[in-house]
Order: C-alpha cells, then structure tokens, then sequence
C-alpha cells in the first residue's frame, strides 16, 4: 500500500497515501486492533461530531476567534461528512481511549485535511489550511466534544428512531385494543383460568405499558439536551471565549433542530454520564415491557391446535427446516431477543458510569456504544414486530369462546351472591368430576338453573368498556 | 407447641394456638421453608396493607357494602399495625406465590381474628365477628391488593426515607463546593495529570449529580402514584361496586398523605410493574453516581503518606485489626457496596417485571423486596456517608498546593499563546528532564520568564467561579 | 441502658454493660446505621470466624507463639459460637467497612472478652486474660480473616445447603422421567406444536439441567478450597510464624471437615475475589436452569380447562383471595422469584469484585452476604420446590392424547417419504381447513390410508428410548 | 436490480438476480430490517455451519442416505464459505427467529445453489443439483445445527482467541512479577497506605488471577465440547439415520481438530443453553480479573507529578486534543471497557438463557451473539494491553523507594515487640505531627534507634520471596 508521512506531537506515523485522516487517527488503528471488522465507531457519533465541529466553528467566528474562511471550510467538511460522503475515513473502534480523545482527533484531522484538498491543497503539504487542533478543535477538548457527541447522537436516535417506533407500535396496539373491545375472553394469572376480559382489554393493557414507557423516555431528554461543550479539559472551560458555551449550544440546536442547551454543570458533564444511564434505564423499562408484550403475543398464538391459539399472527416464512408447515412467532423471538440485549446493555452502561475518576468518565465510547445500540434496536424491533406481527393479530373467536365457556373462575360471580367458601367448593368438586360449573352448583343445591344463568355471565364481568 | 384447628376451602390446618393469622398463612409458613429467618416479608408492605384494608372499609362503607361497624373494627386492627403492636403476626417470606396473595390472606386473617378478639370472642369461636375473605378482603383481590400495597410502600420510602437521605447528602456536597470554591487545585482526567480546576467545583459536580438524580426520582413518582386496587382479579374490577376504584385511592391518600390516584389502567397495573422497573432504574442512576462520588472521595484522601491526600476525610473507628494506626475510608467503602447491591437489585427487578404472563405478573415479592432494599439502603447510606465523613470533609492545603504547582498540564494555557504544537514540546521535555514547566519553556526559548508567569496562572485557568 | 466503658486505640467508648464486645465493634454500631434490622452480618460468617480463630489458636500454639492456655480458652468461646450461644453478640451489618476488619474485631472482641468471664473475671476487668488484638487476632489480619470466612462459609454452604437440594431436585426429575419415559406427547419448539417426543425425555432434559449444573458448581470448589489465612495485611503474611500457612489450612479442614489447602498465591487471595465470582457464576448457571424448569412445569400445569394441562401439580393452597378454587404453581413462582434474585446478586458480585483497588477488595461483605443468599435460595428453593411440587408431578393422560393426535406435525415422518414441499403441503392445508394431516394427505393423493397409518406413528418418532 | 423468483413452501419471492440464497434468505432480508447495517450473524457462526454441513454431509454419505457425489458438491462449497469467499451470501442479522432457522436456511440454500452453479447449472433452473433441505440439510433440523454451531463457534473462538490471548498476557505478568520480584514498595489496602510487598508480589497476583480464570475456562469446555446433532427437531433424533449422532460428531472433531462429542442429552442440548451460560460465566470472571487489573496499573501509573507514578507505562500517542504532552493509559481503558462489555453481555446470556420454552430456548443468536463477543474482546482486548502496555511496564524507582520509606505503616513491624497499642500510638502521632516513625518511636521511649532500625525494616517486611 502506499503511505505518506504524518506528524503529531509524538514523531512521525505511516499513513495510506489517500485517506483523509492523519497520525493520531493512524496511531489508534495500530494500537487498537479490537474487533475492528465488528465495532467500529457508532455512525450516529461521527456524524454528531460534524454538528458540534460545525457549531463550534460557526461560534468561534461569531465570537472574533476563528477567520471566517476557515469556518466555511469546516462546515463544508461536515456537510460532507452528514451527506455520509467521507463514511470510509473513520476507521476507529469503539475499543480505544476512554474519553474519545482519538474519535475526536480523527474528526479534526479528516475535517482539515479534506478542506485542505477542497482548498486545492495536496495531503502532504506540509502547512495546511486548516491545523486539526489549533482550528478544527478550537475552543473545545476531547473531554467536552465527546460528551457532547454522546448527548447530540441519543437525543437524535431516540427522537429519530426509538420514539417513532415505540409509538408506532403503541397506536397499532391501542387500535387493536378499540377493536377487540367486546371481544370477552378468559382471563390467566399465574398462568391459570381466571375471570373473564376482553382481549381489547388485554391489549390495552399493553398499550398503556409502552404509554407510560414514552413518557419515562420523554422524563430522561431533559438531562440529555444538556451540552458539556464549552466545558473544555475538566470542565472549567480553559481556553474557550467568553459567552461560547451558551452560543455553541444555540448553534447546535439550530442546526440539529433540536432542543439542546449548555449543560448548568460542565464538571458533572464530563465527569459522569448520568443522563446516559438515566435515558436508558428508560430504555431498559420499555424492554421489560417489550418482553412481557411479545412473549403474551406469542403464547396467545400458540398451537395451532395443542396451545392457547387465542389470536392469529401473520406466517410471515417456513418456520422449520425439518417440520414441513410450520409457522413461528418469529418477530416475537426477535423483539425478546433485544429485550435481552437492552437489559444486559444497561448493565455495561451502568458500570462504565460508575467506574469514573475525579474529572473524567473514561467509559464514554462503551457508554454511547451500548446506548445507541439500545436505542436503534427498540426503534427498528418496534417498527418490525408492528409492521410484520401486531398490525396482522386477529382473534381466533371459536378458541376463545370455547375457552370462556368451560372457565370454572367464572364461579367468582356468584361471590357476593353465596359467599366465598360455597362458591369454591362448586369450583373444586366441578374440576375433579369434570363437570361444568352449572351442573355442580345445581347439584349442591346452591343456585337454581335460572339464577345460575343469571348471575353467570362472562360479558357483565369485565366491567366498564372503556370504547 | 399448643394448636388450633382453622378451616380454608382445602380443608383443616394445625395453627399455633395464640396467634392470629389463620390457616392460609399457616399453609405457606409449611409450605415455604425458605430463607425464613432473614427474607420475611418487608415490613413496609404490611404497613402499606394496613393502609389500603382500612381504606377499602371505609370505602365499603360508604358504598354501602360493608356495616360500619365491621368497618371500625377493620380500621382498628389496621391502626394496631401500623402502630407495630402486631410485627409478630406477620411470618410469611418473600418466597412464596409470586403475586403476595398469601401475605395478603396473612393480612385478612390477622385483622378478621384479632378484631374479633377485640370484640370479646375467641380465637376457637367458629363464626367470628369478620371474615378474612367476605368482609376483610372485599371488594378486593391479591391480584389488586398486593400492587397497591407495592406502590404505597416504594413511595412512603422514597418520599421518607431515600430522597430526604439523598438531598442531606446533596446539600453537604453544596457547602462544601461554596466553602471550597476558591481553592486552586490540579485536574485530573483518565487519572493523570491535568489543568487545574477549584475543589469546590470538584464537588459542584457531585452535588449537580446528586440533583439530577433527585429529579430521576422525582419524574418516577407519578407512574408510582397510580393505585391498582379496584382492578380486583384480572383488572376489570369485578365484584367491586361503582365508584369503588377512585374513592379508594382518594382514601389512600387521606390516610397516607401522598399524592395517590387509581390507576388509568388496571390491565397495566396488575399484569406489569413498570412504575417499579422505571423508578428503580432511578435509584440504579443515583447508585452509580454515588459510586464515583464515594470513589473519587477515597482516592482524594488516599494517603496519608504515599496516596493523594488532598482531603481529610473524618476518622471513625481504628482501620486495621494488625496495622496500627491506620485509618481506611470506612464510610466510601459502605456507600460502594450499597451501590453494587443496587446496581444488582436492578437486573432482578428487571428480570422479575419482564417475565409476567397475561393478566398478572407474579414476581411481585421480589421485586417490592428489592426495590424496598435499594431505597432504604441509598437512603440510610447517604445519612450515614454523610454524618459520618461528608460534612466532615476539609482540604489539605500543603497537598493541593503541591500537586498543582508541579503539574506539567499548566502548559495548556499557553496554547492560545504559542500553539498545541510548541505547548507539547514543552511539557513533554520537562517530563522527560525532571525540571519544571517555566524552566523548560524558557530553556526551548518559546516565552520570556515575564511572559510565563503573566500567561500561566493556575487560578485564570478555572474560569468563571459561581460563588 | 447501662453502659460500661471500653477503649480501643482511638479513645473511650460506651458500650452497652452486659454484652460481650467492645469499643471497635460498639463504633461499628454507631457509625453504620444502615438497615440494621435486616442487614445482619450472615450467621455463616460468624461461624466460619468461630472456626478459624479455633484454627489459628491451636496453631500458634503448635507453633510456639501462643500459650496453650490461651489457645484453650480461645476455642472453648468458639464452639460456644458454633453452637449458637452467642448468636446475639453480633450485632454489626454488612454495610461496614468493605474489608470486614469490624466483624473481624467484633469476633475478636467476643471471643476475649467471653472468655474472660468464662475465667471467672468480669467485663470491667482493665487488663484481661485474653487481648481480642494480640492473643484472639494473632499471625492474623482482617485483611486475610475475611477471605478466609468467605471461603469456609460459602464452601460450607455449597456442600450442606446448595448441593444437596439441587441434588435432592434432580434425583426426583431423573425418576419422573423414568416414570414417564413412554408416555408420548406433543413437543413444543417456538411454543408452537412440534414432532412429538414423551414426557420423561422432556424431564430427562430438566434433569440432565441440573446434572450439569452441579458439575459446575464442583469445578468451582477447588479455588474455593484455597484460604488466605497466613497472608496476614498485604499478603506477605508478615507478623506469622514459619509454617503458619499451611498448617492452619490443615486445622481448618480437619475442624471443618471439608478439604481446605492455603492459597496458592495470597496476592492474589486478599485483593481479588474471583473464587466468589466464579463459584457464583456455577450459581447463577443453576438459576437459569431453574428459571426454566420452573417455567415450563408452571405452563405444562397450566388450565385446568384452558391451558396446556398436560401434567398435575399439587394443590397446596387455596390460590386466590377472590376467585374460589383456583389453585396455582405457587413453588413454580417461588423458584422463579429465586432464580430471578440469584441472576441479580452475580450482577452485584461481579461488580463488587471488579473494583477492588491494590493489595484489598474492599467489597468483601456485600460480596458474601449476596453469595450466601444465593447458595441459600437456591438449595431451599430446591428442596421446597421437590417436596411440595416436583415429587407430586403426574402426567394427565387425556389430555396428552389428545393433543398428540390433533397434530399437525406429525406431518413431518412424511419427509423421507414424500419429501419436505410435499409434507408442508399437507399440513398447512389441513391447517387451513381443519382436517386431520389423514384426511388432507389422502384428498391431496399423496399417500394411502393405509401407508399414512404405517408411516405416522408418533411412537416411532420418538426415538430410541433409554429406560 | 435483477430479480429472479424463488420458491418455498409458502410461494415465491423475488430474489438479486446474482446472490446464490434463495426464498427463505431473502424473506428474512425483508422480515427482520433491524441493525442490518452492524449486527449480522457472525461469521464465525457461518464458518461453524460450514464445518457442520460438511461433516452431515460425509456422514449421511456413509451412513448411506447420500449420494456421494451430492456429498462431495456440498463439502467442496464448505471450503469456499471456509476460505472466505463466499462471505457476502450471508446477509442476515441476529435478530431473526430465535431458533437461527433462517440462518440454517441461509446456509442450505448457498450451499445448494452455489453447487449447483459449480456443476455448470444456472441460478435460474428450476430443478437443480441439490435441494436446500432434503440434501444440505438431510438428517438435520435448525434446532439441533444452530446450537451445534454455536459449541463449535464458541469452542474455537475460545481455543483460538481467548485463551491464548489471556494467557499471553498472563505470561507477560508473569514474567514482571519476576523481574520486579524484589522491588519493594508500599503495599495499599483501601487505598490507604499499608505495610510493604514487593512489585513482584503484586504483579504475581495479577497473574494469579488470570491462571484461575484461565481454569475456569477450560472447565467450562467440557459442557461446550457436546454437540447438539442427531437431536433434529426436539431431541429424539427424527429423521436420522441408525450412528448418526456419534458419527457425526467424530466426523467435525476431525474436521475442526477439537474434541466433539455427542451431546448424551439432546433435549438439554436443544431447549437450553447452559454451556454457554456456564462459558460465560467464566469469561465475565476474567472481565472481573481484568477490570481490578487494568484499573490498578492506570492507578499506579497515574501522574506524571501528582498521582501514585510508581510504574512507567509506554506512551503510544497523544493523550489530548486540548493538553500538550498529556499521555493516558488508554490501554487500560480499552481493557476496562471490554470488561464493563462483557458483563453486561452476562446478564443478556443469562436472561436469553433462562428464557427457552419446552423442546427449543429461542434466544439463540442473541446469546451466541454475545458470546463470541466477549470471547474475542478478551482476547484481543488482552493482546492489545499486553503488546502496548504491559510488556512496556517498569518501574519507577525513586517514587516506590519515596513511598516506602514515609510510609507510616512499616510500624507493625512492631506489633510483635511492643504490642498493637502502643505501635497505634507511634503511628498516629507521627501522622498528627508530620514526623517520621522512627522519630515519634524514640521520642515516645518505646523503643531505641537501634531497636527501630533493627526491627522496622521494609525488605524483612515482604515475607518469602518466590523467585
């Protein structure tokens, strides 16, 4: 391959002759080779980076620090890098310095070298246009452009992606709540016959879970559209003009279009990562949630004719190799599966936020690595289960009649019309002689026919249908 | 041991001849020989039940389904409780059916029997004043019932005992960051030397964490606000009378003086525990901010000899059964072991509230018993961490003045002057030489001895100060 | 209270007069009031202390460093230890110091100033007959104390608790699977009707779990065997006569009865505590195992009238406040919560022992305390799960019939013979039409009558059957 | 793009006109749009299927249920996906069905078509040289292939990556234990200053625990060394030829020169995964290991001035977009997040694992996902940290020898010539008066200069030196 010679503080670094990324950048690759086929640096993170590079030197020349020629070659740069144009020039992994640092240094070392190219320049000038630190970095760290990233790439992916697909999962189901309204079916707790709902209520139930899961993520933005940028080194702010932190915030909001102001604490910003393990902990309760939802789905469906088959889902492929004409709840398993992932990501998450020292989380690339993967896979599980799975469901109405009919829990009703104690013992002995309810409840002599028809009847136990 | 003979639907069991819980609960105590001599029930769920049966009397009785005399005798009862007359009354463990309905029927037997010793009886009588099912549990199921009772225990214990914990500790970190605002100390990020920043900014970082952590909490309340009890069996409230649902939570938060409403959905409320899952990823929040704060607290009073030492840190106790004289950081290294117990505490609520099946989740003990453990465990730990070495904490001048006046990372405030370049000539090579930063930026020829003391000033370098 | 006065190395102390510790352990309890009601230090530990001080006395006496009659009047305190009598004089929590030193002086304390009575002197006494520093702690640290405590408490426990209910649990599996080896069922992957197999190869998979399982927890055992006792502070085992270490892993074992060697390196023994994180890893192995057991016999129970209902579970309680007669897999949802508690405590002791910093992990009571529980649970939860649940398991014959002969997989002997798109063919058009798989492959001329009755055998598909 | 159409037993689909999958494949590329761009099945799952088919291949051939030379087509596509050159025919993600069935089909259907265009035929014939499922997957089912591919997939990842990667490192420390088997320095428990060991000591510590970890592994080999194969659909082997199981796996022992052996439970091996649950345990016990490690050497390496600088680690790049000269530890915090990583993927396992219903778990790509996750980032994260760290360690002399001789804690020296108490009151007053021990010794009269020098000294400290 051929190579062109890179200089940084540290000596001279063997570079491929054509990319755009310089010594520091280079230097990472050599030390770091950690699955680097498998866990490069999160997309969403480098294209973050662009913004706040863009931001910051739209700030820095506002602010009288930066020429603005120089700050319309970085954002020429950083457009290029959010039309996904400069993608291949990012070869680090998520497996490096715990701050970023390098992330940070191969965004400014692609943004002045490929302005210098655009400028006409060649890579082995030795001046440049632009200098990776002393323009492309200026008035910024690792330590607070990082963070920063961090926040801009999960407040966009939960914006973008993870609350969209929630949500559209959310109406799907409230619709089949609506729709399924009156259909009375047999309850289950602790897996057993229990008293009489209806399946629109059951969805409902569901429903409201990723409700309030919305809400919960909605709670953790606030923390998140706090930007340490402005924090610098250990959050003091060293080196930055007056005003910056405020200014640069606003940039960046307008130019993401979202909400993000200048985080009320740097050293909190750069020190902890606490919105992070906040916003996925609500990304780890709509998990559990998706795990309850998907795994009632399937269970629902089950059979065909040896399970529960109360609701029908779409056979969407073969569901087996070997059994011919078989059909599984395949989005189901897909969706538990993140579920599992997501619990067990908030783990690395929550560990990495706490091992930090004094002044620095040194657990950034790990943290933002799990969270946006989190993130995406709720969004993209939603979306699939509900395109594929929820928005087929529909009732197997003889199953579920069935099941109701033969509920010996129906016995509840007659509760307050006989009491506890007798209506259980027309349960008990109905179910060792294999008897229909009616029968034994005649039988002992506790109701007439007429009153066990009257009293007995699925449709007036599910209370208020809410239409 | 004497005995009594008590009935239930199963028929006849041996109980203890005082006593007076009844046979459902003998049943489980034979039932469940685990762990019974440390995993009893919380206690704070028998208060919570003590709440809720004496608000569902009342409720009863204003609906007109239950005399108002057995509704005093129920409300006393639940007064003795709560007055923890009857901590004896209640033996039951936490590993039992998963969804409390035998702690519930602890609670229905021991107010049925023991208001009935009150009215005069005995505990042989066969027909007693109340029964546990028909007039104690009315209107009511466990499936409702032990939601409720989850829901005001982990609110009455957030709101007593973990926030007020949380926020003693968070406003001694304050004044510490006021009283310590102006002392210049060095910075340190991935553990090594950096620019300087004051202690009481250090620990402004650790307040705002503790801040936005309340908040966490805080943003929980409202999906733990809302009550299951008038979802009875399934959710759909059979065999309660109209208007029960939100007349009962209206009492519960009489009684208990917390914002408590019925739950918008019952379906959700019995069949999930969400609300727990996401206020416990809260909790999980502050423990890992507590874990950096008490972790950076020991190291920056490791010593006293060959560690940091930029802290004293209160002695408490001798620190070594055979080093004498040594005292350890006792109270970081409790509030770090909290923080794990509830960084684990986490997974098994999350394990518990994924797994639920159709209309009921039955890991409700565990998850009430965890989440009841981490909340107290952060509240009293941050009591006691702050008690016992928070408010005590003082800087060690001597140390801090030294760290900062040899730190190489002053050269960082010449980069606005001479460039990164030139800046890391200088620190490296007074690194490499053992000399000071002044002596190398001179000897290189990059500043004037005049210029190097104008232009770095440690305390220029920590920005803006908010007294 | 009456109080005396003790005095350690930091001044007075009020203790309370009659109990049997002294100033260091009084401090404890005063500094760390932290869920004391029900964070005890576990019993276990205290008794492995017994233990080890007996062990350590009658070898500082062998090697010449302790006078016999002071190694006497050490032992005789710690069988009264070990048979419970001082049960009460331990009242300090696992929210103490991270090293254990409190307990370990606690212990100390006890065991001297027990002894002083039992020598006729009195509590007020200023010089002793035994120093709880120099006699009861001598060649000794807390610093390799506690390991060692961990060690014989967590083996102990594995050997009389865990392993044997585990072992208790699998035997009963392995003769259900016997009993049901040719009873031939439906089998169920994705939850979906399958290939049949019979009901004792499904409980020979449970059992076969376990058998696994408890290899696991044998693997772990060696590096549990391996006590830090003679490492002393740091590991050095400074302040210890020669021969000390091994000699005193020989008492233990030969008090213990259980195979205890000194660790290979004491480094490693004092500043890490893989051996806990490993042998709970085995642990958690078995909860998993447990988890799915328990899930699958609660499923396989499940009805009576709509759910699987393929086998009969013990009734052993009434299993609801509302619904008469309903019974539920209550030891099911015991095993689970347990299984659910066990998975949690890894996540705590893998963090616990991840962050131990140098020569000491200062996670060593939270580690423990959440090991011991686990071991507990899960060899109690087996045994209750055996006796109330596993033990009573029968198939239900109709049931199973009928759900084998309804199925549609049975399609799948068919594929050697017809070829796989011919089987499916089959199957989903009987699906459709709610035909039997006969019917259908004979109207589709794909086989005869009478090839279909010599083919479709779901005795034949069950393979070989070991008996 | 050119389509052509595909056939399954559900219909047609259209198809890249040039990719060598088919109709299921290409239904899972549509069904499952989830993280398709960064979470495909790994290849080592694709490579272990390769060694799969081709093993079933031989011995459905010998065992006479296979043409030769169908045989022969199939074994020679293995060797292209085995050489890699056919990698981008696997385009499906982790987050299919649980059971991996379309990554089975994925697999069978590249195989039979590649086949059949080496053979001359077009990927449009109708009839080609072998058929997806009744030759490629003859004798098999996805639900005994996937988890074989799992064992065989794990079982190398760890034989050629982990371990040799941890036990690279392992040697490494080893042989600094060695060399700085006599540098004695501070030992520090709780952070705090303790009594002294040798650099050597604390470094053979560190080995120690990876030689425990690498036990660990390897015990946990034997569970993973059983292959599912000969189970087919759920255990009992339907559809399988008389020796195929044991034939089977003999045959990709010897294809993949490790030590298969049939699975003695193939119910077990289907329905759950607790080898890889067990496996993992194991690899988050060296996370464990390597987390308390790699923290211990960013400490002892902290400064340059005002850290603990008692160890010089290699400087490879910059440490600092913003801080001239600043160099980090990174090494360590690429090795601290692996560990952080590799504990949450237990959790993910362990849930996954816990989860399976019946005949089949179905979290089988999320758990194998992970699995070979954790397996590569310890060994090539431990690779990295040893070549660019841990072989670069020295120590630093005049900082060990500077700690050593302030250290306050050299007075248990003392312990054993004037008692713990007084020893105390040496070591506290030194401290409160800033003087050294030997001063404060003499001036409280407990001891002589002579005395002091004879008895209070570090090398005499360290107990037996192991060269």
């Amino acid at each position: 391959m051929d190579y062109r010679i890179e200089k940084d503080t540290m000596g001279e670094v063997k570079v491929p002759a054509h990319v755009y990324w310089g010594a520091q950048t280079e230097r990472s690759v050599e030390n770091f080779k950690i699955a680097q086929d498998i866990n490069k640096m999160p997309k969403p993170i480098i294209q973050a980076f662009a913004y706040l590079k863009k931001a910051a030197a739209i700030t820095n020349t506002a602010l009288g620090v930066l020429p603005a020629e120089k700050c319309d070659a970085i954002a020429q740069v950083c457009d290029e890098i959010l039309e996904g144009k400069l993608d291949d020039q990012f070869p680090l992994v998520v497996w490096q310095t715990g701050s970023g640092t390098q992330s940070n240094m191969n965004v400014n070392e692609v943004v002045a070298y490929r302005a210098h190219v655009i400028k006409g320049g060649a890579l082995t000038d030795k001046d440049k246009f632009l200098h990776p630190n002393d323009d492309v970095n200026k008035s910024q760290s690792s330590n607070d452009t990082f963070p920063t990233a961090m926040h801009i790439a999960a407040y966009k992916m939960l914006i973008e992606v993870t609350i969209p697909g929630i949500t559209k999962l959310r109406d799907t189901l409230s619709e089949k709540s609506k729709a399924f309204m009156h259909v009375v079916k047999i309850g289950r707790t602790h897996f057993m016959d229990a008293t009489p709902l209806t399946l629109g209520q059951e969805f409902g139930g569901y429903a409201a879970q990723l409700t309030h899961g919305l809400k919960a993520i909605n709670n953790s933005l606030a923390h998140l559209s706090e930007l340490a940028l402005g924090g610098t080194a250990v959050g003091t702010g060293i080196n930055t003009p007056k005003g910056y932190s405020e200014l640069v915030a606003q940039n960046i909001a307008a130019l993401t279009g979202l909400p993000f102001i200048t985080a009320e604490n740097k050293f909190e910003a750069l020190a902890a990562h606490d919105a992070i393990v906040e916003a996925h902990g609500a990304l780890k309760t709509v998990a559990v949630s998706l795990l309850k939802i998907a795994n009632d789905i399937r269970m629902l469906s089950s059979g065909p004719r040896s399970g529960i088959g109360e609701i029908f889902i779409p056979d969407n492929e073969p569901g087996s190799s070997i059994m011919p004409g078989k059909v599984n709840p395949t989005q189901c398993e897909a969706l538990t599966m993140i579920a599992a992932q997501v619990m067990g990501n908030d783990v690395t998450i929550g560990i990495g936020g706490s091992n930090g020292h004094f002044e620095l989380n040194v657990y950034k690339p790990v943290m933002i690595y799990n969270f946006l993967h989190s993130a995406r896979l709720i969004g993209e599980g939603c979306v699939s289960f509900n395109d594929k799975c929820a928005i087929g469901i529909e009732p197997i109405e003889a199953n579920i009649k069935k099941h109701v009919d033969n509920s010996l829990m129906l016995v509840t009703s007659l509760n307050t019309k006989i009491g506890y104690y007798k209506a259980a013992e027309i349960a008990q002995k109905a179910h060792k002689e294999g008897t229909t309810l009616k029968e034994m409840a005649v039988k002992l002599g506790y109701v007439t026919p007429e009153e066990f028809d009257a009293w007995v009847v699925p449709a007036n136990m599910v209370g208020e249908i809410k239409d």
